[in-house]
């Protein structure tokens, strides 16, 4: 059956995400009903049920779509020939993106267990497209001679923990700026892939 | 009321622990019930009781007892007096020590947020005296002149993070030994804080 189209999916399909991203990252995926949605964004159980098939497609939904703008986003950022200029831009990058989407990052790494398999492999192999794009400038640094790494996939999943990171402490308007703590990481980043 | 001694409480005790542990970190602390933990122990619900007072007890137990553990077992490590020697012993401690409890790390970071703010902040003061022993050893070498560190809390938290994502795709018998993964992890932070 056709979905229905018109001004009903597109006001509602955003509240919903919205909604749902905020009820699974404060109580947790299982603790979180349909009908707890439903009634957080202000419709019947059932009109969600025009939206999604159920609450895993939701969950999915929600994962792949962060996953989707964070590949976008790292897209579009200006492309710098030099490995270890590229490498800086990269670990800016994570951490600015990571910041704005704190509640995404969150879901992304609480989640992934309730997810069907298929839909864990897609997303695992959207992280997996990530990873190798950081991967090929390391490569890159590493032929040119300009970086030294005993082994360029764990530096890979290093380097992203590292920043990742970044999300379970930092506060707006604490002691450092999120300039300063960009800075300060990449300091260390630079320092740890050097010859 | 006193609680029950003798063998009863000492043969279920660790038993409901490793059972909790067990379901918790597989289907997530809000989807299993002190019904379910007891039906895996094979016990009635009941006797869950003389053990517990209720499920968040349960949890915090095993996230304290992880923390008193990972604490006590860094205090009992050999302590090199050279900083660089104790910086080496703390990235190798630190991911032997998580992987072989990758269960109870895992439950560590996933589960935070359904504990009693009491009980949150009591977790929260024993992690913050694990982060203080490696901030400790970064100090002491910036002191000496052989660590540049521009922040030395950020540089913990740094290292932490990236020493724990080990546990996220380290897998027995792959192409890594645990000894050949701490060499490379130990390279990197070596030079990550080097001058």
């Amino acid at each position: 059956m056709a979905r229905k189209t018109g001004s009903h999916s597109e006001i509602t399909g955003p509240r919903i995400r919205a909604e749902a991203a905020r009820l699974f990252s404060r109580h947790g995926f299982a603790a979180v009903s349909m009908r707890a949605i439903a009634r957080a964004v202000g419709v019947q159980a059932g009109a969600l049920y025009l939206y999604t098939p159920d609450k895993e497609s939701l969950l999915f939904d929600l994962l792949k779509t962060h996953m989707d703008e964070l590949l976008a986003a790292w897209e579009a950022e200006p492309r710098a020939e030099d490995p270890a200029a590229r490498l800086e831009c990269f670990v800016r990058f994570h951490i600015r993106f990571n910041l704005e989407r704190a509640e995404a990052v969150f879901l992304s790494y609480m989640e992934l267990r309730n997810l069907s398999p298929e839909n864990f492999a897609r997303i695992e192999s959207l992280r997996k497209r990530y990873e190798d794009a950081l991967e090929a400038i390391l490569r890159q640094g590493q032929a040119a001679g300009v970086f030294a790494v005993p082994d360029t996939k764990l530096a890979t999943m290093a380097i992203i923990a590292m920043l990742t990171g970044v999300n379970t402490w930092f506060r707006e308007g604490g002691r450092l700026s999120r300039d300063r703590v960009e800075a300060i990481y990449w300091d260390m980043v630079r320092k740890s892939v050097a010859p």
